[in-house]
């Protein structure tokens, strides 16, 4: 293996966020939790997807008054102010998922990776929305994500950062083999992914214990099958009664878990990560230029549903 | 959940095959291995890949020696006639990897799928080959599947058939997520997959059960992202003092284990696998066409290798 290059790296899972908690609560326990990260030896920490707020995609309401109680105008805000001023005096960056307003009034399932100077390096608006758009007046609870946010814009980003090349998704994008592959081609090293997930799903009858077990098969294999670290940061919990699986991870180019939280609470997992780990990987087993056969993968951008067998030569 | 499909889905998996085994011998187990699957209810069974020799491609020679000792020159050919006519007088079809001469001399890693009726159904050459086509001296055995095969010319086949649709892969194309996405693009329910993987690797130092997890990992989320069912047959134990991993395992949608092999010998597992239990992740969580966003994976046919991050709009 080449020369070590370590990374602290850390996940600050959140427990429930209630309708009833505003964000200055919140944010307060976002900027607890890094500090406590970087006293453990972070310089990257992970926060989960719409981490400022409730999961309120469960909640059917008008698009308007989703905007107004949930997303955020601009980003870093006076509320999330103070993460921002902390990181920058730690010197630790952070992933921050959010739902997004942009000044022409488009919504976006959004994410930032912030440096240790405190600016924003990048972002990726979410790609594989998940649920419904419409009111389903016999589930227990919506999944509104089509209905109140756009397909993302963003491509999804890889950014030269933390002495590295940091890739970002959000959430459902996680059980998408195409989204890590989509980083791992732009030579990234890590993948952030923040989410909620609830335990129930509620279209259709799927056992409650395969959501924990599905959520880290597909973040094990994703980082062996791209050679690269991938920190997944939950927010879980009961939020008012609805309850979301927690299991916020580190995991290896090994597909081995080397932290796992293990509450549904505000929880700091930490990783000395050796990125040369990757190398082995991408080198050999996964050396992309050397065994890749795109002329074979062609369905995989000409279809978007599933279609029809290709016909068969006679060979 | 829709109506059951049940299935009877066998894996027979192979202990080793020395040097000394002659294809008569081979053909035997795999007769008997056949006639015990159909008497607990396969009517599919799934045999290694190069199921009919040793992992020849661990041995320096000429490519001469190798087609001499080791290629098939037609399939059935007398040596394999047996398993053919066992197969049609029980009613159960087979997956069979083999290596391939053709008739004007090309060599490929290469499966067949044989229906209840006795007939090649179709036929898949490997594209994913691992390993080097040069002569590692340094090392304690080859890989030599880039010297004696050429990357397949056969697509990734998904043939109508057993009631449903079914997919073919070989060994090392199980931990290309791109395989499997081929598949299920296809509508495949059933992915069927043979190996031959040694303990070791000779390229560098991967902890050895590593071998045993991501074989695991990779099928598991596999399975689970396609929802499909995945049969994968090894031939494993010790080949003339080569080590090889077993693992032989049937999966489901789920990302569960649903059977699995405990030896490194022969040793047949059959599940009655209900095709119905695809339905609920692909009508659901992977209704592809609702969820997929091709545009974004353009870099997954564009790119070989992996290259620099693409450039970030400001948004």
């Amino acid at each position: 293996m080449s020369k070590s290059r370590k990374l602290g790296l850390a996940v600050a899972q959140m427990g429930a966020v209630n309708l009833a908690d505003d964000r200055r609560s919140v944010v307060a326990r976002l900027v607890e939790m890094l500090r406590e990260a970087a006293g453990r030896g972070a310089k990257l920490v992970v926060f989960p997807e719409m981490a400022l707020t409730t999961f309120f995609p469960r909640y059917w309401m008008p698009e308007e008054e989703a905007v107004a109680r949930y997303f955020e105008k601009s980003m870093p805000n006076a509320d999330v102010q103070p993460l921002f001023d902390t990181a920058k005096q730690l010197g630790v960056g952070f992933y921050l998922g959010y739902a997004e307003l942009t000044p022409d009034g488009r919504r976006f399932n959004t994410c930032v990776l912030v440096g240790t100077d405190g600016n924003i390096l990048g972002k990726y608006r979410k790609i594989h929305l998940p649920g419904h758009a419409d009111h389903k007046t016999e589930a227990p609870f919506q999944h509104l994500e089509k209905k109140f946010f756009e397909v993302g814009n963003s491509g999804i980003p890889v950014i030269e950062s933390f002495g590295t090349r940091v890739g970002m998704c959000l959430c459902n994008d996680r059980r998408w083999p195409e989204t890590w592959r989509v980083m791992s081609l732009q030579s990234a090293e890590i993948g952030l992914v923040g989410y909620n997930t609830p335990s129930i799903n509620i279209h259709w009858n799927e056992p409650v214990h395969l959501r924990m077990h599905t959520h880290l098969v597909s973040l094990q294999a994703a980082a062996y099958q791209n050679a690269m670290f991938i920190a997944a940061a939950a927010k879980c919990g009961s939020e008012d009664g609805h309850h979301m699986i927690g299991g916020s991870v580190i995991v290896a180019p090994t597909a081995e878990i080397v932290a796992q939280a293990v509450t549904e609470d505000d929880e700091v997992i930490v990783a000395s990560v050796d990125l040369a780990v990757t190398e082995g990987f991408r080198n050999h087993v996964f050396n992309f230029a050397k065994h890749r056969r795109p002329e074979h993968y062609r369905l995989i951008v000409e279809r978007t549903g599933a279609g029809a067998p290709l016909p068969q030569e006679d060979i």
